[in-house]
C-alpha cells in the first residue's frame, strides 16, 4: 500500500531573513545534508527497503528538486531544467507539478547514479547562490526569503528521514552494518544522560481553556495553525517517556499476547504480523539465558534499559499505558504540559530531542485551517485521515527543527520512525 | 479483513423500569425483529454478502444469544445452554466469554438452520418471561432492568443492520429482488416529504464553550459519556442534508476524476476500486440517453433527486464537501447545532431518520471516558481507532433509537450503511 | 483465484440409442440428482463454502440450463426460457452462450430460491418428455442422442462434484454435520471391505508401445481422443491403493516437516498454508493421548486406517511416493496397467470406485486431438495446462460414469476432491 | 511468490579435461562474467527489479559461492571461508548446504559491496589457481574435473540470467538506459541475419520411436537424461521462427482481445493484468500516427519486424499458435526436428542462438531419472511441476551452453526470459 507521504511540507508563514543570511543558511543546511550521506556506499543510497522509506539518493535529489522546481523556475532568468526528466522522477506528491515516478518505486532508479544525483546538486546549489547575488525588489525577496525556508525546512525533514530509512534499510541486512560507530555517532553532540533511571512523577495541570498551535512568530508548517483554543479537562502527565525496562516489563507480564490490553485493530496487527516486541529488538537466545539487543545507527547493541523506548506504533504505545493505566495523552495536552515546563528545563526533560511522542489525536486540520494558494501550498491537508499525531522530536531531528507546536503524523501501524511514548491520565 | 464489528454494544445507565414494562417491552421489540424477517426467504437468511455484514439469521441468534448469556446464565436457576456450540457460534467479539466463530464465515453456518434459530429465540424468549414472572429483590431488578434496557437496545441496532446487510445482498443478485414493495415500507409510516426540493440555508452558531455528550437520564451506551465542555469556533451548518441532486452535480462535475478534491487516501481509493457514483447507483446507458437508477429495499428505482444521498463513504463525503466549498461539521459542531433546534422542529428538518451523517471527528474517548467492568462492559472502546463519527440516524433506524448524542462510527470506506451529510463551514 | 471448472463437459462421440431408452435413462438420471438433495435444507443448498465449490442448487440449475440451452433451445418449437436471466446466471464458462455469473458469487444467488429451482428442473425435465414423444427425423434423433447422452454424463460429473462440494461445506461447521448416516450411506450399496490390511504387491509391466484413449465404442469425452500410441519403460505399480494407516507413517516420520521430500512449490506451499495432515483428518489431544479422526459424510469417525487415503493434493501424493522410495505412475503405465487387469477382477482391485489416483502426467492434449465445433465443444482443451491428471474413479462417482480412458484433473493444490494414490516404480 | 529458480544447476556427468585445460578454461570463464558487469554502475549491480530476478552483485557473489562451496572447502587444506555470513547470504536453494537468504531480499544486501564482492572473486579465484597448481590422485582429478566443469556451466547460466536481469531493470526506469550501444553489441560478433523475412516452410517427419535426451558424451544436466525412447506422430514443423511481424499481425487481429484463442488460465492472465504485446513493447501515439518501438539491452529501438519476437510467456505463444492453425512442438517433436536438421546448417537456422521456444510439455522428469547423491546433485528434479519446457538457446545464452537436449524451463506467465516459439502442426 505504501505511504503517499514522505516529508510533510506544508506552507509556512516566516519573519524575513536578509539575502546574506539566508545564503548562509542554505549552504550550512545542503552541507548538512551531504555530511549525513558521507559514511554511506553508493549501493547503501540506492536501494529502498520498503514502500514507506526512500532511497537516500532520492531525498538528495528530491529535496534539490524542490529548489529547482519552486525557486529557480520562477526566479531564474533563462531557466533550464538540469535534466528533463527529473521533474517526474524526483516529484513526491505534487499534482500541480506534474505526474510522479511510483513511490514503490523510487529503488529502482539505479540511473542516475549517485554521481550524478551530487552534481545534480552542486549545480542547483551554485544556480542558487547566482541568485543570492542578485539585486532583488523588496517583494521578490519577501517571496523568495518564504521559499527558501520553506525548502530548507523541508530538506530538515528529509534529514531526519535519511537516517530512519537508512537505519530501516540496514536492520533488514543479516550482517547488520552500522552507519557509524557509537563514538562517531557523539563526536560533535554531548550524549545524552540516560532518562528512565528515577521514577516518573505525575505532573499536575489544571485544564481550562487553552491555547494551542502557532503563534506566527518565526518558521511555521500550515498544518500548526490556526492558534486557536480549546478546552481540557484537568489531567497529569508524566515527568519522562517510558523507557526500554519498562517496556520490558510489558513484555514479560504478557503483554503482547492479552487481547485485553489492545484496541481491536491494534489486536488483529499484532497477531496477523506476530509481534512481541519493538522494531529493532532482537533476543538472542543461548542455551543458558536470553539477552535482548536493539539494532541501532552504531549496529547491534544491547538495549539502554534506561533509554525511552523507541520504534514502537501508536497501537503498542496505546497498549501499552493501558497496560498501565494509564492513557496517551491528547496533542491540547502534550502541548499544554510542554509549554509550560520553562525552556530551559528542556535541556533537563526529554519532551524534545529523545522520541517522537504519540498522542491519542488522529490528525485534522485545527478550527479555522484554510490550505495556502498554489503548488506549494497543494494539499496541505490531504493527509489528514487516518494518521495519530506525534508531538516532541527525536534523537535524529535537526537542531533548529524543533517546534513547540510542531504536529508529526503516521499510521497506528507505523514502527520505523524514532517513536516512542509519555504516559497521561486524567 | 473485516470489521471486528457488528453491533456496537456499549454499557449503559438507565432510568429503571418496572418488570412488568420491561417484560411488554422485550415481547415487542423481540417481535419486531421477527417481523424483519418475515418478508425473507430461508436462503436470504442464510447468506453472508461481504466479511463486514452478517446474514440475517446471525443477526436473529446473536441477539438472542446476548440475552441467553447475559440474563438467563446470570439469573435462571439451573441454567442450561439452549445448545452448547452456540455460546461460540453467535458470540460476536466478546473475548471475556470466549472464542468467536470466525466472523468472515458466519455465512458457511448452514446448520442450525433458521427453523433452528427460530427455535432457540422462542426458547429463549419464553425463558426471560419466566424470569420476569419472578419475585426479584430490589437490587436484582435493577442489574436486571440494566442488563435487559441494554439487549434491547442492542436488538434495535441489529434490526438496522439487518436492513442494511440485507440491502448489500440483494444488491448483489443480478435478479435486484425487492425486500418489500414500495407499497409495503411505507405501509406503517407516512411517506417522509422530500428534503432537497429547496436551497439549503447555512445556520450560524456562534461558538464557544459548548456541553455534548448524555446527561444521564434514560438509556445510553458509555461512549456517550462523560457529558463534558468543548470549545467550538463560531460556525455555520446546512439547514439540510445534501441530495441526490447536488451528488449528481459533484459527478457531473468530474467529482471523481479530479484528486484535488480528495483526501490523499481517499483518492487512492477511489483510483484503486474504480468508483464513479454512491454505493448503489446504476447507470442505464441506451443509445439515446443514459438514467440513473438507485437499488433500494423495494429494487431498482429512478433516483429521487431530492432525497438525501445516501451509502457514501467518509471519503465521498468530505470530497464532496471540498468541492462545495465547506468542509463536513465536528462532533461539537453537529450536537450543538441539532441540540439547538427546538424537539418540535426535528419532525421538520432532518437531522434525524434519513441517514447518518458523517463528521470529521475520529472515534475517540470522550475526556474522563472509562470502561465498565466485566464482559458486558468489555471493550467498550476497542474500536477507537481509524474510524469516523456519524450522527443522526437513518431512515432503517428503529423508533426509538434515536438520540441527540448518539454516536455511530465506521471506517472511512464503509458505504454500505445509510450514510450521507450535512455541509458546515466556519 | 479459483477455478475456472466445475464439471468438465467434453463433447463425446457415442453409439446411439432408441428415443425411448433414452427418455427412460433421462428420467432415472435427473431423478438421482434429486435424490442426493434430499437428505439437505435449503439453506445447505444455497451456500457456497469457497470460490472452487458450488451451491448445490447451481449444480441442480446448471444441469438443467445444460439441457434448457443445448437441447430445447434446438429442438422445441417456440422456445421460450425458463427465465431469460437463467442464461446467465447458470452458465459455467461458455463464452459461446454468452456471459457467465460470476463463479466466487454464485453462493449469492438467494433467489431463485431452491424450490424454483425445483419448479425449474421440472419444467425442463418435462419438456424434454414432451421432445421424446414427437417423432424425429433420423439425423436429428442421432444429434438429439448425442447431446442428450452428453448431458446426462455432464449431469454425473456434477452429482459427485455435489457430494464434494457438500463435504466441503459441512467441514466448515463446527457443529461437523453428517450429510447422511453411515448406515444410511450404505443402504443401497455393500459397504466395501477394507482394502489396505495386506502388504501392497508390486506387478511388474513390460512397457514397449502400448496403446491408450477412447477407440470410440461407447461415450466419451474428447480429451479421451485419439487413440494413440504410446512407448512406455518397463515399470511397476502397486497392487493397491495406499492406505490411511500407511499416510499416518509417512507424517510420523516427519513427512511435512522435511522438504527434502517435496517439490519446491510444493514446500512453499505446505509452509504457507501450515499443512500437516490430509484435509479432513482431525488430531483430538486429551492430556493423556491424541487420537485421530475424519469428517465424512456421515460426520466425524474415527479414521479407517485399511481405507485408502483420500483428500490429498498432488504436492502431497507426490512428496509421499517420494518418502517411500516410488513415484507416481504416468497416465500411460496406469492405463495399461489397468487395462491389462481383468474386468472381473476389478471388483476385488481398487483401480475404480475408492479414490482418483493423482498421476505425474501434466493435463494435455492427446496428439492430434482436436476441438469439437460450436459451443457445445467450445474450449474442451482450455483447461489443459497446469493441472495433473487423475485416473479412476471415487466412491462418489455415479455408477456408470467409470472409465478406463477417464481423464479427470485438478491443479496441484486441489484436497476437496476424493483424491488418493497409487505408487509405481520404474 | 517468485521462483525459487535462478540458475538451474543439475549435476553433469562429463568427459573428463586434464588440469590445465581446465585452470585456462576456469580463468576464462570467470573473466567472462567480469566483462558483462563492465558497462555497469555500481547501483545498478546492486538492485533487483522483481523477486524473480536477482541483482548483478548476487550473481557475481553466488556463482563464487558455487566453488568456495563445492570445491574450496572439499579440496583446500585448512579451507577457511572468506566470509561466514556469505555461506547463506549466497545460498540460492541448496538446503543441504544450509539455511538461505530470502530470496526476494537480495536487492537489500547493499553491504558487501560491489567492490567487497569483487574482492571475493579474486580471493577465490586465486585460491582455485593454488588448487589448480597442486598434484591430485586420480579419482580426485576426476570429481574435481567434474565439479569444475559443472560449476563452469552453472556460471554461464548466470551470465545469461545476469543480462536477463538487469534488461529488466533498466525497462523499469523512465530514462531506459541502455546497457551498451547497438554498435558495441555487436562488436565481437557479427550482427546476425535477420530470420523472418521470408514465408515459413512447414517440414515434415515421420515420426515414429525416436530417441531424445543426452547420450553422454560431453557436459550435460541430468535433466537430460536418461537417454530414452519415445513414440512420436507424424508432425510439421516451420523452418524458422515467428517474427515480430508475424506476431503484430496477431495483435491487429485482436489477438490480446479474443478468449477463444486462449487457454482459460491465459485469459485470466491477460485480463487481470491487461496484457496486450510483448513485455518490452512500447507503443508510441502521435496525433498522426502510432509506432513500436522495444526496449533492447541498448535503450529504446524500433520494432526489427523480420527478427523472433521475444519475450513472451508460454500463454501468448499457445494463443498465438492457435491462432495461427498451428500448436507449439512437444520436446520431443523439437529435438527430433533440431537434430535431423544437419549441425552445418543451424548456422542458417534459428533452432539455436535467436529466443527460447515454448514447447508445449510441461517439465517432467524422463522415465528413469534418478537424482544425484550430496547437495550438488540435490532437488535435481524439485522443480518439476507446473512449468513448461523451452527449447533451443538464444542471443544471450554463452556460446558453447548450446545443446540439443538442453531443457530451459520457466512458469506459463514468464516474459522477462528471450523466449519465443516456432509453430508445430500434427
Amino acid at each position: 500500500m505504501g505511504l503517499n507521504k514522505a516529508a510533510k511540507v506544508i506552507a509556512p508563514s516566516s519573519h524575513l531573513l536578509d539575502i546574506a543570511t539566508l545564503a548562509t543558511k542554505f549552504d550550512r543546511m545542503r552541507a548538512e545534508s551531504s555530511a549525513l550521506a558521507q559514511p554511506l556506499e553508493d549501493e547503501d543510497c540506492c536501494v529502498q527497503s520498503m514502500p514507506d522509506a526512500s532511497p537516500v539518493k532520492w531525498h538528495l535529489a528530491h529535496t534539490t528538486w524542490f529548489f529547482e522546481t519552486f525557486i529557480l523556475e520562477r526566479f531564474e532568468a533563462n531557466f533550464q531544467p538540469f535534466h528533463p526528466a527529473f521533474r517526474v522522477l524526483f516529484n513526491s506528491y505534487y499534482d500541480g507539478v506534474g505526474q510522479q515516478h511510483p513511490r514503490a518505486q523510487r529503488g529502482l532508479i539505479t540511473r542516475p547514479t549517485l554521481r550524478e544525483v551530487w552534481a545534480y546538486r552542486q549545480n542547483v546549489d551554485q544556480r542558487m547562490q547566482q541568485l543570492f547575488s542578485l539585486a532583488w525588489p523588496e517583494d521578490s525577496i519577501q517571496t523568495l526569503a518564504m521559499l527558501i525556508e520553506l525548502g530548507l525546512h523541508h530538506e530538515q525533514q528529509h534529514q531526519e528521514l535519511l537516517l530512519t530509512d537508512i537505519k530501516h534499510l540496514f536492520s533488514m541486512n543479516p550482517l547488520k552494518p552500522p552507519y557509524k560507530s557509537v563514538e562517531a555517532m557523539f563526536e560533535h553532540v554531548q550524549q545524552p544522560v540516560p532518562s528512565g533511571s528515577e521514577a516518573a512523577q505525575w505532573q499536575r495541570f489544571d485544564g481550562g481553556i487553552v491555547e494551542i498551535g502557532h503563534d506566527g512568530a518565526g518558521f511555521f508548517f500550515d498544518n500548526e495553525t490556526p492558534r486557536h483554543r480549546q478546552f481540557v479537562e484537568p489531567f497529569s502527565i508524566a515527568s519522562r517517556l517510558v523507557s526500554n525496562r519498562e517496556f520490558m516489563a510489558f513484555i514479560e507480564d504478557g503483554g503482547y499476547k492479552n487481547s485485553l490490553f489492545w484496541l481491536a485493530a491494534g489486536w488483529d496487527w499484532v497477531t496477523q504480523e506476530k509481534l512481541s516486541h519493538p522494531l529493532y529488538w532482537h533476543e538472542l537466545r543461548s542455551q543458558f539465558d536470553a539477552t535482548w539487543q536493539e539494532f541501532t545507527l552504531s549496529g547491534l547493541q544491547p538495549i539502554a534499559l534506561d533509554e525511552p523506548v523507541a520504534h514502537i506504533a501508536f497501537f503498542e504505545a496505546e497498549a501499552y499505558a493501558r497496560w498501565a493505566g494509564a492513557r496517551l495523552p491528547t496533542e491540547a495536552e502534550w502541548e499544554s504540559a510542554a509549554g509550560n515546563t520553562p525552556i530551559a528545563d528542556h535541556q533537563g526533560t526529554d519532551y524534545f530531542g529523545r522520541v517522537w511522542q504519540w498522542t491519542t489525536s488522529s490528525y485534522a486540520p485545527y478550527p479555522g485551517y484554510t490550505a495556502l494558494e498554489g503548488a506549494v501550498g497543494e494539499y496541505n491537508g490531504k493527509f489528514m485521515v487516518n494518521q495519530y499525531v506525534l508531538r516532541g522530536s527525536s534523537s535524529v531531528t535537526p537542531v533548529g527543527h524543533t517546534r513547540l507546536s510542531y504536529r508529526n503524523f503516521f499510521p497506528a501501524t507505523a514502527r520505523w520512525q524514532f517513536s516512542g511514548l509519555r504516559l497521561a491520565k486524567s
